[in-house]
């Protein structure tokens, strides 16, 4: 395995913020789109297409916003868009210099290459789109811009009339784009036509060639690889795969097979072992469940059922996996359900300041009930204070010997609550809570008013809470997360809701499960407001 | 493309049964198995691996009574084992015995065929190992069966050392097998190099090849067909790419490809149209939701979203597809977003049943109300059913006349509900909600008690409707998906909720956005139920 790190001889172009964002179902705010940058920042990703600025106003805040909030260390930011319009100049077309306004130092720039397309879609003739493309790259390039030129139906145009995308990407390539890409737009295409057809451009035009696959045919990655193979040096790709239709080359089991397979250092070879856990963050911020069944990062990739093979797996893994999983952050499992190992629960308990490797028992205790709780719901991966909560509970249990009560810190202790809802003649609603409570010996019970239920909870909560714990102004709920569990009766599935808290220093996330969201709510905000009392240094009281 | 019927030359054998059950979460009775059969068979497949009679008393059975019950009119039976134990005559070995007693005319045997397999799994020789092949593969044939060999962990075996994993291939191929199948066990394999193997097996031994992939590497429709390419004439799949781990090479998008892109006539030309049915009917048999991703069968694998094409697909949908639709059984469908403008609209009403073509003013008002609606955080791409209320509401509206009242079909008028969370002492919940409505000139008070809320909503609303409805007894919500929009105060997030409902004949989505999660599930349900007066042809009263 080569360990340099990546260089612009081959670009990971990652396309989630824009042509990922096409797949049915997911809705972007500016605020998970700077948040996914993240993420495949940390990936290690060359270049992060962030969508079309001037195009819609959500993007063109991204861009703005991109500009103070977000600080990369590895990708560069890519503004997307088209070529100028027919008969105007580049200099002259609003679209065109919103791009090179956008502050991305990268523009991809999309260029019609199938000459169908040319005539129904853009209703220009061939010549003129010609025109368009090389106008549009020598103008973003004299603003110091640099710009790759995705050829749209590249290869459907190819099959219909292969001297003219030829001239296409030729004339992109003269202009001055950096690499000229090859777009499987509708992905109809086969590894060996891919193959075949980037071989031959790449010797009759001279360009530097990227390859842009969809899924329409379940070859994306294949015809990613084999569009290398044939001497592409720039991949696009999408987180999970997202994308119109069937979806984009998933860009995990690209650079899983780029970096493990073919050798080729193209992220970080510190950032590869951070694929699972990037993949499911990625997934929680576009609401979409992690497939369990995802090459290299789905929970079942590496499970075994346990039985004709356990003992030979016991002698050799190896001999049962096609690579490590430890090499892309998952891991083998033998059983199913068993998704926190005593090794994982001994490093967060370190990690949390508790030293657990001298008491096996404790830490068995801790992975049977991590175990239970997964089953009926809760995952505390996404929940660190939930976590912490459970663990303190077994080792302040420990510490109080056998059979001893459960030591989570308990800072109130609630007597009742209840949550109304009801609609207004004016189609307004009413959201009220009382919370009935005893802290330091005191019964507390107030009302709050909230735009909806769990907020009218909240601030009862608070009411109750804030004269017996001033500490408490100072935190506020920031992210609210709900999902519906393996439904098969619709409403009467089970709920689970994360819930993002901050004090001002720093933020932690909290769990709750039940079988109906008020229920689930108000279980993250007890773990909430008590991990917020652990943090600020109060000594519980109950 | 070609229209003869499927020959022996060509195999396309499924695994579903036997190798596609090993996925995680599936566990198939008796009779599920014989749904599937029938289902394969519809198909058009000319192999059904039905599972291995012996090994398990479900798989004994299943042979037993697919002699009487199933009647296949394309697919042969296939009977799944193993090569005979070390040091034992076939003839002797009871689990080689029973594969002979199933009945089955065509039996598959599994071989090691990777040295260090043989040596750790087997625990026996490799000398003894070849033995154990040929003379498996004899008795078999002596007793009437077509024999294939699969070759297990080949590809990695052949990398470890490729004159061994030949010989068993060649071994195999001179006792008498029909089909060796080299299979890549572990899944690492990538197209390039499975072509190269089977080119050069091919060559080396001149025995028929099959191939097993399974996707780990996300390439197993690729490898399998990559396979084909170098030479291989049979082809081992799963329906949706069931199977361990990632699971194996997906039936669909192979036998589509072969058929639609090779021109290679696998299965019975009537019966591809039938593939998207199939694939969810199986679904449905396996109890896992069809993924709507898929490759050419999911219901997103035609749906198109973005303004930019909409208006070209209209001039020419071939040019935005790489296949007609039609072709497998699935369609076009427009999605109605933001991004989307007029025409996806005029698509959109179309496929409802309304021709918009001739009035520009009322779909400027649709577009209007959807970007309107959809800045409020309502989505319609996936709730068909509220957009078609939304629909009718401005084409009744047009029709009414200028400043009409709008025209959304109203079977009832709520006059109030109100919805009750209330923790009990012993931590259970009381649900409970009243609904106060008005139809056909009837007032009706309602009160439920659910598992939630919302499922306390739905319930009021239900009694105090079908009293009056009598055709709402058949409506099942399905489905319940809620989403937290743009939130950056926690619980005073706006939130959406996405229903499904069913009939039994149809489902349909709707949609409710409102600052808090009952009155977002209250309008989604309201939507729910209108539509479901709508379908089973109740004429609005209100």
């Amino acid at each position: 395995m080569t360990t340099a790190a990546p260089d612009d001889s081959f670009h990971v172009f990652d396309t989630t913020l824009r042509d990922g964002a096409q797949r049915e179902g997911i809705n972007l705010s500016v605020a998970d789109k700077l948040t996914i940058a993240r993420h495949l920042d940390d990936f290690g990703v060359g270049f992060i297409e962030g969508g079309w600025p001037g195009a819609n106003p959500r993007d063109t805040e991204f861009f703005e916003r991109a500009r103070t909030e977000l600080d990369l260390r590895h990708a560069q930011l890519v503004a997307f868009g088209a070529t100028r319009r027919a008969g105007v100049r580049a200099a002259d077309d609003p679209q065109v210099r919103a791009l090179a306004d956008s502050g991305a130092p990268v523009v991809t720039v999309v260029a019609k290459s199938h000459d169908r397309h040319v005539e129904l879609a853009l209703r220009t003739t061939l010549e003129e789109n010609l025109e368009m493309v090389a106008d549009t790259v020598a103008y973003l390039r004299e603003r110091g811009c640099r710009v790759f030129v995705d050829c749209e139906h590249f290869f459907d145009g190819y099959q219909a009339n292969a001297e003219y995308a030829k001239r296409v990407a030729r004339r992109a390539h003269e202009a001055g784009a950096a690499v000229v890409v090859l777009c499987d737009t509708n992905g109809g295409m086969l590894p060996a036509q891919v193959q075949a057809v980037v071989r031959t451009v790449a010797a009759d035009t001279g360009a530097r060639l990227g390859i842009h696959a969809q899924d329409d045919t379940g070859c994306a990655v294949a015809n990613t690889l084999a569009a290398v193979d044939g001497g592409a040096t720039h991949v696009q790709c999408t987180a999970n795969g997202y994308g119109e239709r069937v979806g984009n080359a998933n860009l995990f089991p690209v650079v899983a097979a780029l970096q493990l397979k073919y050798g080729r250092t193209v992220v970080p070879p510190a950032a590869l072992p951070e694929m699972t856990r990037i993949s499911h963050a990625i997934a929680e911020v576009v609401n979409l469940t992690p497939s369990t069944h995802e090459p290299y990062v789905g929970v079942s990739a590496f499970a075994h059922k346990a039985g004709l093979h356990a003992s030979a797996i016991k002698v050799d893994p190896d001999l049962y996996q096609h690579i490590d999983p430890d090499a892309v952050g998952n891991s083998m499992r033998m059983l199913v359900s068993d998704m926190a190992g005593r090794a994982s629960v001994e490093l967060k308990g370190k990690e949390l300041g508790y030293d657990l490797a001298g008491d096996r028992e404790l830490v068995g205790r801790v992975v049977e009930r991590v175990k239970e709780q997964e089953l009926r719901g809760y995952t505390y991966e996404a929940a660190d204070a939930s976590f912490e909560l459970l663990l303190r509970d077994e080792v302040h249990r420990a510490a109080s010997g056998e059979g001893g009560e459960g030591g989570a810190p308990r800072f109130f202790r609630v007597e009742s609550w209840r949550a109304i809802v009801e609609d207004r003649p004016d189609g307004t609603h009413a959201n009220e809570a009382t919370v009935r409570l005893w802290a330091k010996g005191e019964r507390a019970v107030a009302t709050g008013e909230g735009n909806g239920p769990v907020n009218a909870l909240d601030r009862a909560l608070r009411v109750a809470l804030e004269r017996i714990y001033p500490e408490l102004a100072r935190l506020e709920l920031v992210d609210y997360k709900v999902r519906i569990l393996a439904g098969t009766h619709g409403t009467e599935s089970t709920t689970r809701v994360l819930i993002s808290t901050s004090d001002g220093a720093g933020e932690w996330s909290t769990v709750g499960v039940a079988d109906n969201v008020i229920a689930a709510s108000w279980q993250a905000l007890d773990d909430a407001y008590t991990y917020g009392l652990l943090r600020a240094g109060v000594s519980p009281t109950e």
